[in-house]
């Protein structure tokens, strides 16, 4: 098809999320090998999102091609619900089993990240419902959390955005302060941990430690712009939480699987949560699927009477469970778990000194390879720089260099495959940019100073 | 892995859905051809439920699995948020539109129809929201519909058993009678549909026409046990809505690509709605893929201002939408949308001859290849029967048919390409175990009469 008809095509017929239909540009991906791509016009680009922060062992991996054909031809799919199951599910639940933070034995399969955050939502509150304290139904989110875009886990993401038009949403959501060292005007002169804990204490006291049935949160917030809390906010939270019998949902979709330089985020941040959303990077993308790691407690009640009774269609898919199996194979043989870390670091600091100068600039933070560039207005007063998403195009139309803008901070989360001189061509794209940015989030033709 | 293994790890690792601990045995498919499954000790099935309704095209087809390796190897995934897209899912969304009733010229991709569900609540409200008519929220649904089991459409699902210890629930849905012809007790004496229209009337009245956003229905019940309703009921529902400036939501997650003898559902019933949702059969299951089909006064709406604020990761997914169109080309070249009613006639031909001298047995209903047999205690009072479950799990152990129970029926929907001879030995093997079976539910070993 020539590629101007693809373009009026999409206009014509797809509702592409987060597009005005003024918007009429359209980039066509057509191919992808590693962290680059090419689009319908021939144009190469570096993919510094890695896909949409999943595409842990890069694009056009042909062994895993030929893995999804294999199991295609011999069994392309059939229900795992019931009694149901097939090979290739179970040998990946022995693997996330075997790689998952104890005491997490269990695997609730899904189709994706927002499929598994209503799975979490419903097996905490069930948790409750079988025990016997039914009227444990509250969950606790953050403000600018990210949960994916069903009702439920909608309800607890923490953006207007998400819920105005949209409501009503789902009820017994109470949304906290973020843990945002950068942004310490949200804790009133006090150390940030120590604020989001009594925060916590008094909301389960308003609300009442016996009507909360889980909190959920990313251990690194990623659509509030890469947001890494200080070390002790999680273990602090872990405590706190235990001691009122509230479970602990982590939504690790973006950070599992190698991302933050370990297999999951909670071993990163030393916590042991009862349940972990995982999806994106468990098949780096190739195709679409999630898991639900559970505990042993938890899953013991799940299994009671007739069960958990919630399924999705494509629950234990065989071809994308062996898919996901090939692309863990990956991960293990190419010590990406290892690399992460140490390019992401790399990339870390060559953002810093290619941006030393850019006065934009409020902070660069990362935890392996997933980064943020804090943006703002005036670094004294930390007011957000106006405008991201044009600089983010900026740099994606006149580089070449895919970066996302979300909230404040341009974020990137490149594959783990990424090579230095890539890492080094991203920081200076952004760089070049932002030099000719001012205040008032305006690019300019030339430079800004 | 040894086939014991198999069985053992699952037990230990997999949640699978409505399965309860207790339950010990496990069926793990491993080869699947045609409509015949093979489990990890090389015993053989019939696969009359088609995957999970959705096998259309059957299993095994090599000519999808080397379309999604050569797609997977090409460009495996790239994000469809913003201004990015590729190929295949500008192909796809071209084809969809295509065969997809007038006015759905547009497409919005999920991996899969809770997803989709989701989807359509949002649309539907966001579509007065911007009209500036917000407090347009409400959701009519029906008793014993099923819309996923996400948060949103889980809400509007019409069964206990999903709400139960979930909640709370997305308020504002109201359930209305399912038209349900069979069960004439349900309608007060009257016809089946003048009850549903004058009750559909009442609760608009209620509520206010001014409050609700949307009914969404399926056209043909599934989980109800393929409820079949009367010819004019979806015409008359249509009218009252477009009257009262509701938009009406068709899930045709189940109905949709051939299964009922048209491309869609709306085409058999002849009406026109403002949203489709589908998924299941546009792969044939092969990957997990959905697609939304919203009218042009629909999706106006949604490009204004800042675009439509939902996304999943996988919208668009290259591979997905290569798979989809690949199956497409196979229920158009294979004819199997014409196919659907004459096999689909055959089959409810056979269950009527089989089942004939089966006291138990309420009605046998079928539209194309969604099959239902209505299983009563006893035909006069056509209370139901217990035991259902059993019944079709030992269907499956003493014959090797794997047919489902859903509520008060066994439902078939086979594969589009199942053939005669294998018809057949899915009435006969029903019609075995049914003339065993007592009004209480119980299975005897010997002939029951």
């Amino acid at each position: 098809m020539h590629r101007t008809d693809l373009a009026a095509l999409d206009r014509a017929h797809i509702i592409h999320p987060y597009l005005p239909s003024s918007a009429t540009e359209r980039v066509i991906m057509v191919e992808g090998e590693g962290s680059r791509l090419r689009d319908s016009h021939g144009r190469e680009y570096l993919d510094a999102t890695g896909g949409l922060w999943l595409a842990q062992v890069g694009h056009g991996r042909a062994e895993l091609a030929d893995v999804a054909r294999d199991q295609m031809a011999r069994l392309e799919y059939f229900t795992s619900f019931w009694e149901f199951s097939n090979d290739r599910a179970v040998e990946l639940a022995e693997r996330l089993v075997s790689i998952s933070p104890e005491p997490l034995d269990h695997v609730y399969y899904t189709s994706g990240g927002s499929e598994g955050n209503e799975a979490a939502i419903k097996m905490a509150r069930y948790y409750h419902h079988r025990r016997g304290e039914s009227s444990r139904t509250w969950i606790l989110g953050r403000h600018r959390a990210y949960h994916g875009i069903a009702y439920g886990g909608g309800s607890v993401t923490g953006f207007d955005l998400y819920h105005d038009g949209f409501g009503p949403m789902m009820p017994h959501v109470a949304h906290l302060t973020p843990p945002w060292p950068y942004r310490a005007e949200l804790f009133d002169g006090r150390d940030c941990t120590d604020f989001c804990i009594a925060e916590l204490e008094e909301t389960i006291d308003r609300i009442g430690a016996q009507n909360i049935a889980a909190m959920i949160g990313e251990p690194i917030m990623g659509v509030a712009g890469m947001v890494v809390p200080p070390d002790d906010y999680w273990p602090r939270v872990a405590e706190v939480l235990r001691r009122n019998g509230i479970l602990l949902v982590l939504d690790e979709v973006v950070t599992a699987y190698g991302r933050v330089g370990t297999w999951f985020a909670a071993d990163h941040f030393g916590v042991r949560p009862d349940i972990v959303v995982t999806a994106k990077g468990i098949t780096s993308g190739y195709l679409p699927l999630g898991a639900v790691l559970v505990a042993d407690h938890v899953a013991t009640e799940l299994g009671r009477d007739h069960g958990f009774p919630m399924g999705y269609t494509y629950n234990g898919h065989p071809t994308a469970c062996a898919v996901a199996l090939a692309n863990l194979d990956i991960i293990d043989r190419e010590g990406l778990v290892e690399r992460a870390p140490k390019i992401g670091d790399f990339l870390a600091a060559e953002l810093r000194r290619a941006l030393a100068d850019v006065p934009l600039v409020g902070e660069v933070r990362n935890v392996g390879m997933m980064l943020g560039v804090e943006l703002v207005a005036d670094p004294t007063t930390r007011e957000p720089l106006p405008g991201i998403q044009h600089i983010a195009d900026t740099i994606r139309a006149e580089h070449g260099v895919i970066v996302r803008d979300a909230a404040t901070a341009l974020v990137l989360s490149p594959a783990l495959t990424l090579g230095e001189a890539e890492a080094t061509r991203i920081a200076e794209s952004i760089a070049e940019v932002l030099s000719r940015t001012t205040p008032d989030g305006t690019v300019h033709r030339g430079a800004a100073r």
